[in-house]
């Protein structure tokens, strides 16, 4: 199928540029150094290529990600990097055969991981992001509780969420580095193998933890691209020109087709976007009505919830295409 | 089952309050004056109360909309307003007994309709939002070149989008009727029985359009809500508190379970929303582990995309669950 078949509004992935990128990722941190972030991409076949590249275990954001991930056949250690309150279907996967660790910071989460028959957890610590984790302090506290319990705790995990965007890249590691003497603080008390952190933003400077939870890197934003990281965009939302006026153009992918937490996609080529409504972006300059407009999106994480599959390109040629299967909760 | 058992995120409707809603509606618009927009909701169950409360015609934004609706039995009167480029997928649903009309706004798009199969056709004209529509002086020779086609040419449709969400009642008045004296301009050049237009903001002043196009007062949203209008809120996401901190609580609903373009969620008792990540949203005041987060989308349209199925609760009950079944492309 050549590029010009494909019904638009599609998600396009640059097949060259999504290996160089994972390549480029495992030259920097080779196997278990990496545990890539399967919520970037919500993408089975995709998370397999990872794998090739040699990075066994995956993080995952949800438990549909986990049991989707098992049920391709990569399950050898998942991290869910999250706390759930009703960790049953994780202890299925458990007893199916697949390795789980599940994120704890409170009494209630450790109660729901040993209910629900998952073995091992990480003790998951507030680095500075306001969102979850327990205070560093607490960290020790927390892993007695998880062992009294009878949980195998794996060490620690902190996401420094609040440094991975940062563009000027010396405060990134000024407050990256800050971020992780908490983190490490913490794991002197509870001890373990893990120390998970870091994303695609703090991947290179990130060496206190020893395993980073990059996932962004395979396919990249504008958000990520102002960073002057090593990966290229691969990702692009492919739309048609459906209405042209004298003074602008309108294509047919909208707020259903992007994340737009960080606002507005960016064309791939010259020219601005002026705004998405539900399925549609208004661009300038104007175009003709059926030239194809390529989409950069802003955030990839939400825009891959959106989409059921991705076309795997060569030059103008789609050469796979795979399911985003790992959507939903 | 009860809410409380509700896996979280997910996304709930106040059976009463849809109702209530749907009713006032076909108080105001009966019949035919309203084609509910099934892009708010995508949702085949929910059209069909809209269709038990007397709406035969339904308005789609994408041929799978169209599809959807179609399977559902719902097909008598669809009309597409939007332009494709490829219209056979429509052109099918017409040959198996479906009433398909498409917007058309250039030669390109008549083409697509008439080589596609689709027997009927509007004129999709700009009203001054700068998206899709011809010229309104260029709206009758569009119309004969449609009918020089072969296509039936069965009005005009002209979406009022830069007004409906005005805050400002009078204004939104003014600007309503300057973009439908454009429309009726079009429309004496065009002929034919329909003059569609509108949505949930304009649709109790816009009395010069014929049928109005509205679709999220069924369901509502914040950014509507602030308009006084007589709908209720009857869509919320729950969230489950999965960590808490002495400052904030965190909800297991993010980025990937709202449409963000309208910004942040709101909660809907009191509290603040401080800001959203892919899977969490973190919130104030702080809240216990296991409380449980009711949210307010900001936009409906895009947070309804997202999810796989709605709760329908009465009480703390589920009464159904309905597939949110017209999504993607």
């Amino acid at each position: 199928m050549r590029l010009s078949e494909v019904d638009t509004p599609a998600l396009l992935v640059d097949g060259e540029a999504l290996e160089q990128n994972i390549a480029t990722m495992a030259a920097a941190l080779p196997g278990d150094r990496l545990r890539p972030h399967v919520k970037a991409h919500k993408c089975t076949s995709l998370a397999r290529r990872q794998s090739a590249a040699g990075h066994a275990g995956f993080t995952c954001a949800t438990i549909r990600e986990c049991e989707g991930m098992a049920a391709a056949g990569l399950g050898q250690d998942l991290l869910l990097a999250n706390e759930v309150l009703d960790a049953r279907r994780l202890g299925g996967l458990t007893a199916a055969g697949s390795r789980i660790t599940v994120a704890v910071d409170s009494a209630e989460t450790i109660d729901a991981a040993a209910d629900g028959g998952v073995r091992e957890v990480v003790i998951d610590v507030n680095v500075g992001l306001p969102r979850c984790g327990c205070a560093p302090e607490d960290a020790g506290r927390t892993a007695d509780l998880a062992r009294r319990r009878g949980l195998e705790v794996r060490g620690v995990m902190g996401y420094e969420g609040h440094v991975v965007g940062l563009i000027d890249a010396a405060e990134r590691t000024d407050r990256c580095r800050a971020a992780m003497e908490l983190l490490l603080t913490a794991h002197a008390d509870v001890g373990g193998e893990l120390i998970s952190a870091g994303g695609t933003g703090t991947y290179a400077i990130n060496t206190w933890a020893n395993e980073i939870q990059a996932g962004s890197y395979a396919l990249m934003d504008t958000a990520y691209g102002r960073l002057g990281l090593p990966f290229r965009q691969a990702a692009f939302v492919l739309a048609s020109v459906i209405s042209a006026s004298p003074s602008w153009a309108v294509g047919n992918a909208g707020l259903k087709a992007f994340g737009m937490d960080h606002g507005n996609p960016a064309l791939a080529d010259d020219g601005s976007v002026l705004f998405c409504s539900d399925e549609h972006v208004t661009v300038t300059p104007p175009r003709p009505v059926g030239d194809q407009l390529w989409l950069v999106p802003a955030h990839i994480d939400p825009t891959m919830a959106y989409h059921e599959r991705l076309y795997v390109f060569a030059g103008d040629t789609v050469v796979d295409i795979w399911p985003i299967d790992l959507r939903g909760w």
